[in-house]
Order: C-alpha cells, then structure tokens, then sequence
C-alpha cells in the first residue's frame, strides 16, 4: 500500500465519546421532549464526535461529484450511449444539471472531477481533469484497472478532498457520473456483502426484465473471470471497480483522516463505501446515509455498512443529488443543537417525575 | 354551516389536469432518466395541478403554528404542566423553539396563534391573539367547545391564511402546540378512521406502559360520552376536538381554497386533517405529508388520508417541524422541474430505443 493512503487510513479516529456525551446532556436541556427531533438528535451526536466540538458546525459544504467511464459498457449493460457521460460533466459545468439546481438550494459548493471520462473534455476552470484513465477495461472479459490506477484513483480522492479542506469544509457529498456504473457497484457489492448477483442488480437508469437477467449474467462472468478476493479491497477496485468509484473512497477517507463528516449518496457511492470502510473498518462512524436509492441492491448494501438513510424518496440519479439533500438535514440537525433555547433559558418548565 | 366555511369549502377545486400533464411532460424532457428523481417528480406535478401553473413557483413560505390547551389534562394523560403550552408560545416568539431554528434554515416566516391557550398571554406584536376559549373543556366528562365554537376555530384558521395570502404565499406548513394533545387527536383518529383507540393512540411526549393503558381508557370513556358521529365533522371537533386543530383544519381549506399547497406536520396537524377533508374530500389533492411521526398512530392517519410521507426521521416535536423540513423538499421539487435543462438545451443525447 502507498505511503499516502496507509498515512491516511492511520489518521482515522475513533469518534470523540466525551465530546458526545456533552452533545447528548446538551440535547436533554433543549426545550422539546428528549428524543422527539428523533434521528435529527442522533446526527448532531455524531457530528459533534466527529468534529470533536461538542457543538458543532457546518458552515462550509461541498458535493464532490467524479466522472468515469466503464469498458464493461460494450456487454450492453444499459440503454444510454457512453457519450452520455462525458455530455453530463458539461451539463454539470453548465449548472443545467440535478444536482446543480440542488447544491444551489442547499447552498453547497459542488467540485467536478474527471475520474476517467473516455473522451477528451474541453478545459474548463471549474473541472478538475484527473483522468486515470479514458475508461475502466471491460470487467467481463478481464481486470478494469491496474492495481497502481486503482491506487492513484484512491489517492485523487484524498488530494481533492485535502485541498477542499483547506479552502474550508465542514461537510462532504459525495456524487458520481458514469454511463455503466452500476454493473461495477453491482459486482463490488456482491463480493464485499457476499449476496448473490441476483439480489445486488438493479434496473440502473431503467431496462427490462430481460436486460436485468443479462446484466446479472455480466457481473457473474465478470466475477467468474477476475475472481476478486473480498480480504483484497485495493484488489476488488482494481479488478471490478472504475475510477470514480476509487475517487469516491478516497474521497470518504480523506474526509475521515481530516475529520470532516461524510454524506454518502446511492448505490455508486456506497460501492465506494464498501471498498473505503473495507480498507478503514473506523470510516464507518464518519459516514452518514443520505437516501435509499430505488436502485435494488442499495438496501443491503447500507445494512451491510450498519448504515439507516435519512430519506426514502425513490430517487435513483447519483451525481451526489440525494447526498446534497442529506447535507441539508445535517446542517438543520447542526442549527438546532446550536441554537435551541434550553428549559432555563427560554423559562420552560421541564416534565415531572412519575 | 357558517357562509364562510361553505363558501371556502365551495372554492375547492379538483387539480389542473391539463397543467400537469405539461409539468409531467417538461420532467421527462429534463436531463436524468425518466423518473429518476422520485417523489421529487411526483411533488413537482402535484405543484403544478395545485397552483395551475406548467412550472409552479415557491417563492413565499409560511408554518403557521397553532396553540392551544386541553381541558382533559386534568384525567393526567401525559407528564408535562399545561403551563407549558404558554411558556412554548413564548419560546417561539422569542425564536429558541425548534420550529424557528428549522424556519430560519429553511427560509420559512413562522405565525404564531393563540388559538385557545389557558392562561392570558402578554400581548406580542408577533402573536396573533384569537383565543375562542381559554382552553377546551375536559372531553373525558363533555364536550371540548360548542359547535359555535368549532366553526369559529375553523374560520379563524380560513382568515389568518387569507391574511397571508395577501401578504404572498405560495406554500404554508401546518405546525402545532398544546400540552395534552396526542389524546383529542388520538380521539379523532378513532372516530373518523374507525380504527380501536388502543391503536391510533401513542405516547405522546413520552409515558409509560400503564400511562399509555390510562391514556387509552380516558380516551374511550371520551368517545362512550360524547358518541360523536364521524359523517359530522363539525361535531367531532366540537366533541373530542381542540381549538388548534379546528384552526389547523381551517388553515388546510383556506389555503386549497386559493389553491395554495399545505404541507401537514404530524399527528395533531394529521387529525385536522381528518376533520377537514371530512368536510372537503376535495382537499386532500393540495395535501403533502411531511413525516411519518413516531407517534404511533400516525402510519394508520396518513394512510387513511392515502398521504405518503416525505420523511421518516422519528420526529415527535410538532410545532410545524416536520412540515418545515417538507416544505424545503417541495421548494427542491419545484426548482428542479423549473431550472434543470433539457436533453436539447444541454445536448446530452437520449436513452436508446430497445
């Protein structure tokens, strides 16, 4: 493992539980029955643990939303033409996008990366070019990816996230874009959960029934030709993976060494996920489930991490939209710790003994 | 019934149709796979039959929180003093209750109304004063209020909307305060769902086991004395009902009245509901819920309703909380179908046929 990932895996904490303690007594003193902001209560515990600030803060936010492309596109595991990709980083650039129009109501700053886009992109000042590779290779047939691309992906990740945080970062996102992504987060999942195929695979952006059993047969050949170890998480990546998938455990690594928390979108980031917290069991407490995705297989996947989502909308658009929503509750579970009147504050009268 | 609330009931209208048809159509011209961003499509349709506009706009938001105290305290169905409700109002006023954080995070002006609060309020150029009655009467020996006093609650909820549709209003959220009432609302559920008392009725803010067998017995002993007829709504709030669910059932039809939509907070704003689309079926198209209370009879409301809830974050504050939060997702809803780009605009090219 290189120096930079294993320093930075080692920089991962346990959360801070006597700054969660105040968390908590502080919580018990605000004007509302203990416990009624339900799950708003527990994300401000968790914060304050993993920002080590008894009353924590979100200020500065930011969605990190990486592109890449995937070989395994040629086993026709999808209906959208591989342009889309590359078109969607333009829409992204352009602000015409979802998760534009979503980081603008939630007031978060968003960071386009190309991970590894098959084609050449324009420049543009607001796209960082970190191309690994134009593309993974077809996992169907072979590896996606070199173990050293697999390890540069992760290691773009924690640099991205490392120069976010010293513009100032409170909070992280993270959001993918690939024609293809989920055939790769489908297999990942099946080897790092250990469930069948089957019950991973998902309609992606929409196909049949009959799509769905060929999408199932890929990601078995797939398996069966590359025979990734789940023990191997680096291995996984590189014979499975895709490069915005890499990114995106870099990213939610970066954020942890630095502790920042980290709000995970759908089933492409929680492919991430799988690989991050396979390489960093101690990632997991920085992670916060913004949705369940309507993609099928997200739902063992987050059981998997431990993980409850904060939203059950049925959306399934990945480019970080649903973990910008999720931002959005982490700040309103921020403020009310913060800003809350308690009892004597406000000269409520609190509830009597039984 | 009053000319006022027959009149308002009479402005109710179905949906546009046609409207939505064009917002349904615009959502699928925009840049994702169809349908991929949910309930957030469905809300943005649901927008656009509501204000009869192709792209609705949210752009003036207001919870009006409703206060009001319950004479039933005094058969001790919960654990906390009624001097609470008072010194609640004032904490709102003053901005340290929940709902003025999430108000203040969301962009949301808040209303305070002393619908029927026991003690006498210091005047607040921030309060509106429209106390039917210093508090209901005990609904475990008699009735709540007389049917004058129903209709005045209702009505009062019609004219402080239509207040705030001069001032603009584009979406309002339900929000409520008053010690002891899960137990009316619980009551209401009963009767208007058909459902026994033992499984509409909760714990409240918080009782025990034997509490909570107490609450269920005092709530049957109040539907055994009143025998209220759920084809009369107007009797059933007057007999098991308080003023701020009266006002609250008044506020959801002043606003379909103007075609505004109405975001319901939880189990109080759930059983004015109940009233008021028993009044006017018509309503329930310009109804979203929020979330799903913890409050456990909740699930059985809102499917009575046949409402599906937006969030699920074991939330039993009240005040408006929970609509507040809805109400942010529904102004995302909104902007996504008016600021998204299309396949043309962005050229991103489309699915391929199969």
């Amino acid at each position: 493992m290189s120096e930079l990932l294993s320093n930075t895996i080692g920089m991962i904490k346990p959360l801070d539980k006597g700054v969660m303690a105040q968390a908590q007594a502080r919580q018990d003193m605000l004007t509302k029955p203990q416990g009624s902001l339900g799950r708003l209560e527990e994300l401000s515990i968790q914060l304050a643990g993993i920002q080590a600030k008894p009353i924590p803060q979100i200020r500065h936010k930011a969605i990190i939303t990486m592109a890449g492309d995937h070989g395994v596109v040629a086993e026709k595991v999808g209906n959208w033409p591989q342009e889309v990709t590359a078109q969607m980083v333009y829409n992204f650039l352009g602000g015409g996008a979802g998760i534009n129009v979503i980081t603008r109501h939630v007031g978060i700053r968003i960071i386009v990366v190309d991970m590894g886009v098959a084609s050449e992109l324009a420049p543009n000042p607001h796209l960082l070019s970190r191309k690994v590779a134009p593309g993974t290779k077809n996992i169907a047939i072979g590896a996606a990816m070199t173990e050293e691309q697999a390890v540069t992906a992760i290691e773009t990740g924690i640099e991205i996230v490392k120069d976010e945080v010293a513009k100032g970062l409170d909070i992280v996102g993270t959001g993918d874009m690939g024609i293809g992504n989920t055939t790769p987060s489908a297999a990942i999942c099946a080897v790092i959960t250990g469930k069948p195929v089957a019950e991973v695979t998902g309609r992606g952006t929409g196909i049949t029934d009959e799509q769905l059993t060929h999408k199932v047969e890929v990601i078995t050949r797939a398996l069966a030709v590359n025979h990734p170890d789940p023990k191997q998480p680096l291995t996984v990546l590189a014979k499975i993976g895709g490069f915005e998938i890499g990114g995106l455990a870099g990213v939610m690594l970066g954020a942890a060494a630095h502790r920042i928390p980290v709000v995970i979108d759908g089933f492409i980031s929680g492919a991430a996920a799988l690989i991050a917290t396979a390489l960093a069991p101690e990632l997991k407490d920085y992670l916060i489930a913004a949705h369940l995705s309507a993609e099928s297989g997200h739902r063992l996947l987050l059981e998997h991490l431990g993980l409850k989502p904060l939203l059950t909308l049925d959306m399934r658009l990945g480019e970080g939209t649903g973990a910008a929503l999720g931002i959005f509750l982490v700040e309103a579970s921020a403020r009310l710790l913060a800003e809350m009147s308690t009892f004597a504050e406000a000269e409520v009268s609190e509830k009597e003994e039984q």
